[in-house]
């Protein structure tokens, strides 16, 4: 890519297509995403001109007939999407007139591009966060289900990566479960968002034309429209970043959790193995498993915030629709691929995650006993203060303690003694819906 | 602050001064904002406190009647907040003890600074949303108002900031008026989400003195709890961006409001005068009036961006309280401080501005009917690719057309002569119950 | 990419092909710009090998000839570095060892995958950081060009978007110009930074094969060592950053330039005209022109801000190689290719711009000498605040000047009427040595 | 700050008020650190304006030696910069006018706000600068002491958070060393990127007064001019993240070192003791000594990068001053104020890291002599992927081995066994120049 001699020493033709290569960039990978998404609200908008006398009955049936049999290719694999065009718009509308001839051009009556990506992102974005409610839910139900099994099993509980207190693994993880089910309300709250239909508002302007817009939105199966034909551009950039910050939530708990069994599963701790599926070997070093998917679950949040960035950084600007929006689709895209292949991941991994209950519960040595000490204090009528410094003194006697016993009492709702997990299961029930 | 010698050649005091002051950090200037918080959230553990009868009536009265008292002092000016305090916590736990003696340290028990910390927070973050919803929906308010005033006003529309078609003051007005409703629509929803109670989790462990969590949420208005103890302080920092990401939401909305603006205030277009009190003189150039507060507003987005990145990078940590997280509080009350005082600004702005009808209207050159004519020839059969080479071809002739035929005619939902304001009205009317 | 079933519903197999390609992510799309590093790093490898006895002058003479002829025929296209290879070193392995059996196994003694990529990277990162030098002298010098060629005419100045003083064309493009030149030095320093080599650190730990690295240095042309072994390993991410903070800063000017292009093209400026080349049409209205590309400009600085976010939010980890630390190759060679093929066409952009002269003269109205009269009043002795206050009210009298003598008058040093055009050649002419 | 009653429902002295305090912010507060340079930056001013015979020599020695002693009474505490004023600027000209009456107002002849601001922020960054190089050398340096002390002391290194090989301390914290180096050098570097003086640019047009802009450089120590007009306006903004680009990198790598304390310091690895002064304890858990200083370090790099976001996406603007650029100035005061305060503890903390260095030995396991038994094995002609799988076969015949054999063959340079210190010692030595 680079080549030795600089683009502005070369000649006229070779700076146009230099000029042509950054103006389309990447769209025709990107829109591989999108290409099913056009398909679709090309469709309606089909339909609607056709319900508007613009289309007889033959021209539709023609065109959405045609419409649905390039899906099928591409899905299929049939019809490749390749660098002959520019995007996926283009694309598609020459497969038409390839087919249809002068009949296959009326797709564009009517339409803007403007609104015609605007729609297709509307598609793909609401897929993308259905996907993504769907992968938190099920992460929180697997997550559920492990801590269910695991209530008994003591554990100890950090803070500022110092031990703490006994807890449970079932507390830990049900904890683990509750932020993922917030991450899903967050995406089904972001769904309602941008669940507006912004088919017919064309270049931000609408038109003479007067095609039938609540029924298009029905029929792509939005719940209300994109209204007003410049919010429509305007909220061109604030509908991924929606999107993204939803995703966003999620990749942030699953970092949570990716460090937690990455320290846990370090020599010093001992306190989980990960399946063999989950590791890799060195290439120097013969006596390495590495944990490297669990590393790079990591770098989801960072990747989701470049993007959001990098989309908010591109709307500083006046209303109306702007080329710099068009550079939106790419972090838009990348973010939601790398995001949702890494989040798909988790719900098998935490069913196969091996856990030594025992070295978990060697783990807990007398001193986190210190805290149960001087509450126990505390209800004897002890002032907390001197219950305090009482129990600090006394950690050498506390060694006779059991974890068990330290969790049973453990009463307050929420922690390891009282779970409470039907409450959560009950959420999840109703997230689902 | 420089000072001339470094720190590490100086002795140990100064050092341990430094470190001292390098955690406490401004705590106490932050706090100012969580006090009345904290005060809300210390009388409910003081009412469950004596509901477990780990408290009297008569000490439950004493505490809480005393932290009214606090209250009212702090927000009437009579109890200052400051240095001599490491932060909020601290100073009414001193005052409690300064009034009370024993009876005052006992609003400690079976708490720790975690969940009072994490209490006070989700009510303060609360407060923000609320705030922010009710500015949301004011400036939608104030923005349909004057669009419904101006329906008839014609003005150019401009995509990449080229004139594009004619459009209307109150199609442009609406718009804008759009993006907020969307806005406080986003805010309702990170309340919804921020709405959980995490008194009662102590350090992320729980204890083993059973409080009534439910009573302490209801007294304390969430619908629901934070649940698991360890949940509650992972949540830690998500709390903060659930926020700051509607927050940053109505930013962009205001910064594209701004920059329209600051483009029709300027010579070039000279469509706008704003309003005296939102220009300010050079203080070199006699002839000058300059927007200065439409542009701050420009700045709100990038703060809320800076903070949101600020927090989400502390963030990359595995489960448990670390001190990384108290560094979460300045970005959350700067950002939120700067950007409501910019935000609820707005609307008593877009009441002001004085738009230059006349001026708007002779801008609108003939060329900005070609797609109207090229619609009106698709219209007549001609094909759309045909229709467009035609009518620019016919722009010359176009100049006899007017701007309120051309408003009158754009009919599809949405757009100027079809703007379906009440859609937009019943829907902030939804909003705000 | 969707598909319909999730993946936690199928079967091992599917499960394990999606935690491959999670891991593998697009290593070979991204590689391709370190095929030809990971080449010369591997060359000078063998060398020392050689040096070192390792290899006999014929096994090297084997592996130095084969590195060779893969480099030309991957630069050639005759090789395609394609999804069959995980990434470029394994695609590199596996040829040498197709083509010369055991020997070529031999490239790999004594080296670790990590110290391999390293070099690769800081090769690259060296070579990109040479072209970035390059572009913004480039830019520089034809700014500068065209500034020597417009001393003489007059345009209004700007701040607040408002009309302020005259300056003059000249020195508006020196002033980009200068911005440029610091944006050279600043990528100078940066190729300062990274200019040290990391070959022979192994895995972070070195080894027990002592190779020459002083001269693998020296072959390869860097400047120094990336001495200590855990040194080398926990520059990665560093090494990234200090480039893409050179590119940044140069994204920034060319947004500003930008931002300046596409207001004076807009129809209330009508300052400048953009050559065809860098316009496009609208699909739905016949009568506009856009400007999309220096519209897509000023996305490169937005691109490049996610690009280093991503990879500073990687880099939150304790010392030595994790897994995370690949993933910061995706934004690293995303921001170049993207940024520099924007740069990259700014030069000629500066070439074919056209101002209107006469429009940018005709913006000069009275009121914009009002600062030259109040500093007139100063040098005649009256106090500057009682000269600001005269000058305001003498504008209508000021209607007689011209704009060249405003530019004439203007002498002090960088300003309109003393441009200094030859200092900035200068320090172009030194940093270009 | 929220009140209960919106702004938007008072009236108008409400609404001007609070329009006030959104423009001028927290610019005071942030002007502490402005005072002294911009006094500096005045007298500089005054000086040239007498050799322009602009002021007698009375004049200058009046308004000069006013300068002096309002600086002084400023850093000794006898003036307070506080709410009466604007800003650090307005209070200077208030005090020289109520000190010095007419001529008090001669200083701001020929002068605009916006250079004034330019050339304080100049001086300011470069002081903040000179502290970073300062702080990262000291760090270095005793980092390199420590190594020094310690190059024979064994411990295992890690790689993906798993012990991989054999290392020293000696190299670990000379590792640590180099990174503080690259950071100094890099401070530097932006050094010399910030080095140019913008006094005389007025408003960002120069001005008809020809004043000596040489000297004025000469005399604030300033290597070169901000020459051009338009570039000292336009590079408002580039000037910070100048700086906080330096900033950011040695805040990365104090983060991980943090991390590895951090780790170090759990009880499941109990490789390090942190000195008291550096430790809390907890308001809940008798048992608990938290690492809070060593936590809060690791913020600094979000803090930093939120403010070059913040910065950045303020940048997003045509030509010329525009008020946004105001808001620069506190995240970049913040960033530099958090972030000194935070390196400048880390020489001390250095110093007084305690090593269990029986446990660092204690936690070499057989496995990690693996890899230096397959280069054994290479050396003695093995093939390396055979020598590879032979030595991960006999790991347990490896027990017999010792850490310090390990160190002792270890002989690459920059590994354990051959640190080469000293080249690392020169390098520092070199940049302190």
């Amino acid at each position: 890519m680079s080549g030795t001699s600089p683009l502005w020493a070369k000649g006229t033709v070779a700076l146009d297509a230099a000029v042509q290569r950054f103006c389309v960039a990447d769209d025709v990978v990107l829109d591989q995403e999108l290409f099913v998404h056009d398909i679709k609200g090309s469709i309606a908008h089909v339909n609607a001109l056709a319900r508007a006398r613009i289309l007889t009955a033959e021209e539709r049936d023609a065109l959405a007939g045609e419409l649905v049999t390039l899906g099928r290719d591409f899905v299929e694999g049939r019809y490749l999407l390749d660098q002959r065009f520019e995007d996926c718009h283009s694309a598609i509308e020459a497969r038409l007139t390839e087919r249809l001839g002068e009949v296959g051009k009326k797709v564009h009556t009517a339409r803007s591009r403007n609104d015609q990506v605007l729609t297709a992102l509307r598609l793909y974005v609401r897929a993308q966060l259905e996907r993504l409610t769907s992968t938190c839910s099920m992460t929180c139900e697997r997550l559920l289900a492990r801590a269910k099994a695991s209530t008994a099993v003591p554990m100890p509980g950090w803070t500022h990566l110092q031990r703490a207190m006994p807890t449970s693994l079932g507390a830990f993880l049900a904890g683990h479960a509750e932020g993922f089910l917030d991450d899903a309300h967050a995406a089904r709250n972001a769904l309602e968002l941008v669940d507006a239909c912004p088919l017919g508002t064309g270049a931000g302007f609408g038109s003479s034309v007067e095609l039938d817009r609540d029924g298009e939105a029905a029929e792509l199966g939005f719940v209300r429209l994109a209204l007003n034909v410049h919010a429509a551009q305007n909220g061109r950039g604030k509908l991924e970043l929606f999107a993204l910050q939803a995703l966003h939530l999620a990749t942030l708990d699953v970092r949570r959790l990716a460090w937690d069994l990455s320290l846990f599963a370090s020599q010093e701790a001992g306190f989980v193995r990960l399946p063999d599926g989950y590791t890799t070997g060195s290439s120097l070093m013969p006596n390495k498993r590495n944990p490297d998917v669990i590393e790079l679950l990591r770098t989801l949040a960072p990747t989701v915030e470049g993007a959001m960035l990098e989309i908010s950084g591109m709307l500083a600007l006046p209303s109306g629709y702007h080329r710099d929006l068009q550079a939106t689709k790419g972090p838009l895209v990348r973010a939601f691929a790398r995001g949702l292949a890494g989040l798909e991941l988790v719900p098998s991994l935490v069913d196969a995650l091996v856990f030594d209950e025992g070295a978990l519960r060697a783990a807990i040595t007398p001193d986190l006993y210190a805290t149960d000490r001087a509450l126990e204090l505390v209800m004897a009528g002890v002032p907390f203060r001197d219950a305090y410094r009482r129990a600090a003194a006394e950690i050498p006697s506390l060694a006779e303690r059991t974890p068990d016993e330290s969790l049973r009492a453990r009463r307050s709702l929420g922690s390891a003694g009282n779970l409470a997990l039907e409450r959560l299961e009950e959420r999840l029930r109703a997230l689902r819906q």
